[in-house]
This record gives C-alpha cells, sequence and structure tokens, in this order.
C-alpha cells in the first residue's frame, strides 16, 4: 500500500513553513510523497535535503491540476477536515482496504466541491487545531503506531538518550 | 490530572502560526493550558479567542523565568525531543502516576541544560518532523485516543458529516 499526501492551497511565505511541517510529517510517518498544487521548489529542496540525509524513499512532487490528479487517482481518497467523520468511527474500514490512499490536507480557504470529489471526510476530532497534527494522527492511525518505530537508514541516526543528543553519521 | 504545555523560544513573526498550532493542539488534545516564555499578547488573544468560540476552560500565559518555573513545578516534567526516549517505550510508566505534567516543546534552539532539568525526555520517533504533531501524538498516547471525543461545550459546535460542513452556534 503506498500513501500520498497532495497539499492544496499553499501560500508562499505564509504557509511555507506549515507546509514544511506537513511534508516532514509526512515522512516521518510512513507516506511515500507529498504532492503540492503551488510549486514551491525552495520547499521542495528543504524537504528532500532532509530526506537525503535522513534516509527512506520520501519525494515531493508538484502538479498542475489537482481535480484531474483527484480523478485518476487509482485508490482511495481521504480528504481531512475538522467538518468529517471522526477518525475512530472510520478508521478500521479504511485499514482493512489494501488500497493505496491519498491524503488530502486544504489550507485555510477549501474548495467547496472537494468534499465531493473524495471517498472520505474524515475528522480528527471537530475542534480547531492544525493540518500537521491532523495528519500525524491519520498516519498514526493507519499504521497503528508502528510508524514509530521505522528504520530509515539514514547517512544520520539518532540514537535514543535518557538525557542529551547522541547522533551517528555513517 | 492537569496537563499543561510550555513552549520556549518563540520568535514573533517567524514562529507566531507554528505556535498558534501549537496552542490550538494543546487545547483540542485535552490539555489545560499553554505558558510561554516569551509574551505575544496578539498570539495569546488569537488562541484565547477560538476558545471562547468554541468552548472549553484554556488559558494562555506568559512567565517571565521559565526555569524557576521548571523548577517548581509540581508534577512530572516531559521535554518532548527527537534525542529522547521512543514515547512507546515509556508511555506506560507514565500514564501510570496521575501526577499533574508539564510539557515543554522547544524552539529550534533548546537550551543544552533544558535535558538535565526535566524527568523525561521523549521522542515521537527518531526523525525531524515537527513539534506540533510531537504534541499530537504524545496527548493522544497520553489520553488513549479519548480526547478526539471530548465535549467542549461552546459556543460553536460541528456536527461531523460525511459531506460538507455543519456548524450550530448557541
Amino acid at each position: 500500500m503506498k500513501v500520498k499526501v497532495l497539499r492544496l492551497g499553499h501560500r508562499y511565505s505564509r504557509d511555507r513553513r506549515i507546509s514544511t511541517h506537513v511534508g516532514l510529517v509526512a515522512r516521518a510517518f510512513g507516506a511515500d510523497e507529498l504532492l503540492m498544487d503551488v510549486e514551491d521548489k525552495q520547499l521542495g529542496e528543504s524537504i528532500t535535503g532532509i530526506a537525503q540525509e535522513w534516509g527512506g524513499e520520501f519525494r515531493v512532487s508538484f502538479i498542475n491540476n489537482w481535480k484531474k490528479f483527484l480523478r485518476e487517482f487509482d485508490g482511495e481518497k481521504i480528504h481531512l477536515t475538522m467538518y468529517g467523520i471522526n477518525v475512530d468511527d472510520c478508521i478500521g474500514k479504511i485499514k482493512s482496504s489494501r488500497k493505496d490512499k491519498l491524503i488530502i490536507i486544504g489550507g485555510q480557504k477549501v474548495p467547496s466541491d472537494l468534499y465531493e470529489l473524495v471517498d472520505h471526510n474524515i475528522a480528527i476530532g471537530s475542534q480547531p487545531h492544525s493540518e500537521v497534527a491532523a495528519l500525524s494522527i491519520f498516519l498514526d492511525r493507519l499504521f497503528d503506531g508502528k510508524e514509530l518505530g521505522r528504520k530509515f537508514n539514514g547517512r544520520k541516526e539518532i540514537i535514543p538518550q535518557e538525557r542529551g543528543k547522541k547522533v551517528i553519521e555513517k
């Protein structure tokens, strides 16, 4: 099962840090690719630079026509939104399918037809918080928390410590 | 058990959105208060404004001397850092204690003595990602995922929908 994350409506200076966090969370929590409908090369290089140091096969891609991409995606399309069905009421069904997943994370203004174009509108709780948190919790539920123990075999690796920092570089 | 989140090293324009997400995640995932060592009234008002609309008793406070605050805090002090012990190797022990919790979230430069001043240095995986994601996963583990079903009894409330948005305002 491949998992991709589509970030819609990125605004260059205003959203760069949040979108960077979205990309890093996607990678660290087991997704394979970040797709964006707005091309931001600086952001792409920042995330792929981290992926090169820390390992794994994570990619960042830019797409021109997200609606066409969504229509043609062969798998389950999951929109994370505070207005949707609570994740714990539907994650069992989603996990039982081995289809590829496309997780869609909107910016502040989400096109209203998005709700109709996806298979699931899912809320990580129905309170306002953060698309970064929503993505992390969704992936954590999808992978049963096992993503946190995944090995990335990167050039850099952290050896967990009770105090201080230990990083090995190969 | 009270849970507070201490955000260290906030920088006004650069960190405002990330720190806002930290505050909103703290509230939505069941913490009682956000503390900051840098006073940012605009940020405080933004978070408390959302709390007033959406319910609950969440507070934002600013402190002058975070080391003194840490020393005097009567409870468990938990620093979230990618260099620490993986959360799933220590959350059982932390959950078994009913002591109040102070969760510390650093900015990009964390004072090195912080590692010595806390009871636990905990990693949400040992990969670079996001303090927003780290906080959400830690609180989700601490509260067994039950925080997502919590009622806030706010003026505004979302009724979960398969398609579209439904918000009631009282």
